[in-house]
């Protein structure tokens, strides 16, 4: 049976707080394992400034290459958010005031001079865009064509995407099992390569980790096809125990 | 007087434990500041699979893009690891065994034996590659051009950074301030764009953030020049007084 083709994504981080170092990026982390429950594989991830012609190039370069493309970051209200209008220009759609974001804006501030200018910004979209609910501080989100755009507080971006992800169209997702084993990954190698070439629909990686001053191996199988990945999770035990280990699964 | 043309840095993450979100990268935010300490400006970051014609495709796009590449991940002895011929091929050199590398892995194992053909592929290199010393585990990393291939484990991609650092061609180290004021961003957000207009030397940065249930803004002035760093944080700092908030500079 032929493997179905994966639905794919890109995630384009925007941000010079990310860059600079100053930020740990905790979207990435959440969104695979978000879309992946979706059915969507994340295929790459790409951290970028604040600078309009590098996120129009990125996006319209990860457009065209993935299915799906969600940006993270730069959709506040001061000078230095200008992903909203790097979207436009990389549609060639006119940036304009979105009457419902607008509206939502002006339910949430409690009086009508504290919706300044700049905040008003956070209403104002591609045109042709469509709202991404923010149930924390009210400016959408927004998705335009096959990119969605989303906020880059951790918070405020989870509970965007969580109210969106029903709507992305998925494929199956990866399933996957980890085998632990205190056996250095080189005396393996040869034997793990025997098991990924005898299981070709799965991915098998191997990650050395130091724990308790124990060299050891962390085995990861992945792929759609539950009967498949317990097959070489299998093959990948005999291993550990041919090579004088103990397999311990991790759940 | 002109500001000096920045040098340039692309991160390329290989992995797909980090794609798959199994991993949470720690070596993006480490190299951030270290290579800004050595005058480098991290300008970009990719995180892709470990699938050649992506690792080529990406290490070509980026080594003619940035000044420098510095690549983490995949060297090691599976089947997974992929990154050293991947970068053979983007250079179009022949991946051989460099001899002393080869030599290191012969002395870091106690018994001939265990040197197995799967670990010698750590002494298979592209050719005309400069090692990088590891002083953790022998295995080197290497530098062939622009790119700078490191290991993917953050305690030994920190250590070959760090014996490698000061040979890094940089320009002046970014300077950074950050002042934190309990006002909400979209209140400040017009008289931050003017201070942001007023200092163009500089990039103003503003960042939300919620602690112990209070909204606030912590905002970032960096700048290769302290002078003009201080005067833009001064300018902030009018600004937050203004807007009736006591700004504190975090150290």
């Amino acid at each position: 049976m032929a493997e179905e083709k994966p639905v794919t994504a890109c995630l384009v981080i925007i941000g010079n707080e990310v860059l600079s170092g100053r930020t740990q990026d905790a979207n990435l982390q959440y969104l695979a394992g978000a879309l992946n429950e979706a059915g969507v594989r994340l295929m790459e991830a790409r951290v970028i400034p604040d600078v309009e012609a590098t996120i129009v190039a990125t996006v319209n370069e990860c457009r065209a290459k993935f299915d799906h493309v969600i940006t993270t970051g730069g959709i506040g209200p001061t000078h230095d958010d200008i992903t909203s209008e790097s979207i436009a220009k990389a549609f060639g759609v006119p940036h304009v005031v979105h009457p419902e974001a607008e509206a939502r804006l002006r339910r949430h501030y409690a009086r009508p001079e504290d919706l300044n200018a700049q905040r008003l910004r956070m209403a104002t979209l591609p045109e042709g865009a469509e709202l991404i609910d923010n149930p924390v501080s009210a400016a959408p989100g927004f998705r335009i064509g096959n990119v969605m755009v989303l906020a880059g507080v951790p918070r405020i971006m989870q509970a965007m995407f969580d109210g969106f992800r029903h709507r992305l169209k998925g494929g199956a997702p990866m399933r996957s099992r980890t085998v632990l084993a205190y056996v250095p990954e080189g005396q393996m190698a040869a034997g793990l390569g025997a098991v990924q070439t005898a299981h070709p629909s799965v991915e098998i990686g191997s990650y050395p980790f130091f724990r308790a001053g124990r060299l050891g191996t962390s085995l990861v199988v992945r792929g759609t096809d539950a009967a498949k990945v317990a097959a070489a999770t299998e093959a990948v035990k005999v291993l550990v125990r041919a090579q004088g280990g103990e397999p311990i699964e991790e759940s």
